[in-house]
């Protein structure tokens, strides 16, 4: 018999009684029922009652295992009685008969209990990873994140992709958050960094002549923690294509998405086809260039109902602005005095004047608005806003006035929060969609410049025609991202491979030649030598997991996260250096004022 | 039509004949025939070759385009001439007659050709190495590679393995080499250290209640440039089980590692049960544990030929000092004076006092033994030592004495050179066999002090009975290698996973248990809560492929590699940081002396 097992935690099953069977794993639990002492046995794979009866000769050391001891026990597999068989386990009509037990580790007590998973404050739970990550619903959800990685190296090599590595000691990149560095021995006085993204070596992959690149890339940002973002390394599902439009990456990674959340979306629906909405309709629709379509309402501009009407704050604005509008957020079912009256209450906590509101009511035969703002605009136009909503009794409808720059933000939230407070949104499923046509540059207030709106590595549409003769800030970049539930999941363009079209978009941003070629030097001299056309995107991994497993924080999908102060409490990193080790750097660390 | 391409460059066949294509790619090469231009044109996948006539519209911008120019092409596919066939290439049937060519990029003046791959020095492949990746060698390389790694994902997954992703960002470790550093913005004066290896997370996960881990994982090591290792970072292939023992290991590797070998040893025999070989054997048999089994040369101890006899040199060694050996290296067909000439010139040029020899051949019907050290201990010794080893006419063997330990090492290296010389390795093959009981300790006698032979995370044979009672230096460890070819391909071993067994191994080293904490603390602080017994290996993936590949150098077989001095000429790393950089992190640089 093997040294340690004869069947995982999760094999035996009613067909096995009578043999005799070696497990090895740790007590999750230990109950005493009037002298029989029942240890729950746990592994990688699950878990097996183990029986000790006190004529059992393992009884004696049966009775000294504690939680998280690790043991090796033989015994006989019998059949429970059917009132014990526990149909919940998939080793629940078998119990195993201890004749011997071997202790193979013992645990001292425990900082943190695995069994029950009670609550636990997180720096313990970092510190003590080793006990955490074998609790049921992190293990589960580390577990099922290797699959999902698993199934999207599969799916995407079933597309014709290849994984290739790309350097992660390479240059310091410009692609806007902070990098690491790291000193170079051999080169004192200089650094590498970590990449942010292998955004350039997958173009020079490209250019190089490969084709239909992927990886599951680890990026680095060193950045402040966020709620939504672990400090240090994150993980991309990273891609690239040669000689293809944004219509082929679209129709190339849809069906690979789209199967990677049906396989683990556990029966809930996902999109068939996903909607391509192009950004200036998604924030006049949803208020948000990452909607969450789960959320059926949909905004429309209703400003020729409101122009010259007697509800005179709206009117005024709509004269005195050429860019004003009125938008509607529909809410149905929301036609009560008591829920308008609570959305404007919140968006007076949101710092914004209020929100006007009509609800709709059956009076008799007909539907009639109800509300200050209905009785100011008469029944006319307010019949009109009701017609074009398709709005009935029952119904409400808020509305928000302005330049659209300025309040679709805080369009969308309402537009969130109506949903959300009449539940509307159906939870349960995942509704994704392309957001395409992103503006290329974008209108920087603070330095009354134009900058790039996203990456300088896009393709502007309209290209150097465009770039020449169109006011930069309606340029539209083949840039788009992909979402799901109210979450960017995936950002990609189509690269802009041209060297003067490079140069040309670097100028609209008061950048020279010399800039680019200081900035992404690499690349540009790549274009220089025969570059074809191509473009990819970009997956966040963790949030696709976190969609996908329902997680709400990034930790309880990953292995070994830091803190939020950026420290890993079971490693003890970052820590002091050794002085010999700078000494070789070439590099000192400047002394910290105390009050700092 | 799509865009770009109705076909790559390796699609179209002879049945294609009469169809219109559209291919886009590279001029790998225009040839001029009569009035008649032919473009060799390239993608990732092929070539195929098209033709521009000067009646057809697209001769014009035929005749303009150069090397490495990337094109789009429409044209008709037509047939070749049977003489014309090319047999070498799968679209060798057929050409594309252009009705249109489109310039999607050119190219400046190549510095460095792809066509023809002639020899260029190698910090100009490496700055433009988009371009040293079009090379054809290079090129199928680089796919070779990433076809391997993703064949070893697949074999660990169909063995039951799951791939889990360790962090980059982590502690420094005392694992021998130097560790690259990161400087912590938010911690000023603490470092985090890339891994050299997921060594401890790996074991981490164990302990975590994981099982079968695997990850194709990258390493950090920052040694000084040599020949046979990359500066920066190298991928290994690095797995952990549990609640096994090392016999398990094995025999879950060994299929993966033979089946991956197969797959790419395009027809070449692979090994189909490794041997297993303990270290103190392969010493003797081979002089070296990394032994190349191609090489048929098996050394024996022959000092009882020797002892006492009438070559006083080795009788006076052997004499003289109890651990004093004469070993014998036998090699058939090197039986002419002028090879064991040749061999004993190589041998002082080693710096060694020479290589004894005696060679045989048939005077009449027996087999006599010839040169100086068969006259001085006579034919029936002559005779006793050409039995022991089974040589015969025409064959010869080399002969060194002392004490092993010291000239085991040179007797492997002249093992070596009599196998290549004379032709008696197979160099179309792979050889792969255990290197097993490695030592656990080894004397250090610069410090003179006993010292862990290789790491000090695995089990001694023994356990705790041995590490009391044996002298140190003969407690084996549950250590093992994969050799292959005279290359260490893998390492591992079970693993120590006792708090009281580590603690005690580091006192035979003079290391206190305060010693453990520190170096180990995540490690040694899990295994005092329930750590299964578990032990696996990592192999080195830029190895394995060189030797599928057969390349020499390790920058033919790596994307964007580092040059001897450890910069990337690519992409300028490493560079100076910005002075704000710095000073966030917290660093500042020495100022170098100019003389240094």
């Amino acid at each position: 018999m093997h040294r340690y097992r004869s069947h995982t935690c999760a094999q035996l099953r009613k067909s096995d009684e009578g043999t005799t069977a070696r497990l090895s794993g740790w007590v999750h639990r230990v109950r005493d029922h009037g002298g029989l002492l029942f240890i729950d046995m746990r592994d990688h794979y699950g878990m097996t009652q183990i029986v000790a009866d006190p004529d059992s000769p393992a009884f004696k050391v049966a009775e000294t295992v504690r939680g998280e001891w690790v043991i090796r026990v033989d015994g006989k597999v019998k059949a429970r009685t059917p009132e014990t068989v526990n149909a919940n386990m998939p080793t629940g009509e078998i119990e195993l008969y201890a004749d011997e037990i071997e202790v193979l580790s013992t645990a001292k007590e425990l900082p943190l209990p695995v069994f029950g998973e009670p609550d636990y404050p997180e720096d313990i739970r970092l510190k003590y990873r080793f006990l955490d990550l074998r609790r049921d619903t992190l293990h589960r959800n580390i577990v099922q994140r290797t699959k999902i990685i698993a199934d999207m190296r599969r799916r995407m090599t079933d597309v014709g992709f290849t994984e290739y590595s790309t350097p992660i000691l390479t240059a310091s990149s410009p692609e806007g958050a902070r990098d690491f560095l790291v000193p170079s021995r051999i080169h004192q006085g200089k650094f590498f960094a970590l990449p942010q993204a292998p955004q350039q070596y997958k173009q020079l992959l490209m250019v190089a002549g490969f084709d239909r690149y992927f990886q599951i890339a680890p990026c680095f940002r060193d950045e402040d923690p966020r709620a939504d973002r672990l400090p240090g390394e994150f993980y991309q599902l990273d891609l690239e294509m040669s000689f293809v439009t944004q219509e082929d990456v679209w129709t190339t990674m849809e069906p690979v998405i789209r199967g990677v959340f049906e396989e683990f979306a556990n029966g809930k629906p996902v999109t068939q086809t996903f909607q391509r909405i192009p950004y200036d309709t998604a924030l006049r629709r949803y208020g948000s260039d990452k909607p969450d379509l789960r959320n059926p309402i949909e905004m429309q501009a209703v400003s020729e109902h409101f122009a010259g009407s007697g509800f005179k704050v709206f009117a005024n604005i709509l004269a005195n602005d050429p860019k004003a509008e009125v938008w509607a957020i529909p809410a149905r079912t929301g036609g009560s005095r008591a829920f308008c009256d609570r959305m404007n209450a919140w968006a007076q906590q949101q710092g914004q004047p209020g929100l006007g509101y009509i609800f709709w009511r059956k009076e008799g035969e007909a539907i009639e608005g109800a509300g200050p703002l209905a009785k100011n605009i008469g029944p006319e136009r307010t019949e009109a806003v009701r017609t074009q909503l398709g709005l009935g009794d029952g119904d409400a409808c808020f509305f928000v006035a302005g330049d659209p720059q300025k309040f679709y933000r805080f369009a969308g939230e309402a537009r969130t929060r109506a949903g959300e407070e009449l539940n509307l949104v159906d939870r349960d499923r995942y509704e994704l969609a392309w957001i395409v046509d992103f503006p290329f540059f974008e209108w920087n207030e603070e330095e009354k410049k134009v900058d790039f709106a996203h990456n300088p590595f896009s393709m502007p549409q309209g290209g150097m025609e465009a770039l020449e003769n169109q006011d930069p800030l309606t340029i539209k970049a083949y840039q788009y991202d992909l979402v799901c539930n109210g979450f960017e999941i995936a950002s990609g363009s189509i690269r802009n491979q041209s060297p003067e079209l490079m140069v040309k978009a670097f100028e609209t941003v008061g950048l020279s030649k010399a800039d680019v070629e200081e900035r992404f030097g690499g690349l540009y001299r790549a274009f220089q030598y025969g570059a074809p056309p191509h473009g990819g995107m970009a997956a966040g991994v963790d949030r696709i997991i976190m969609l996908l497993v329902g997680a709400k924080n990034l930790r309880e999908i990953t292995l070994f996260p830091m803190n939020q102060q950026a420290q890993d409490l079971l490693m003890g990193a970052p820590s002091e250096a050794l002085p010999a080790q700078l000494r070789e750097l070439g590099v000192r660390v400047i002394p910290q004022k105390k009050d700092e």
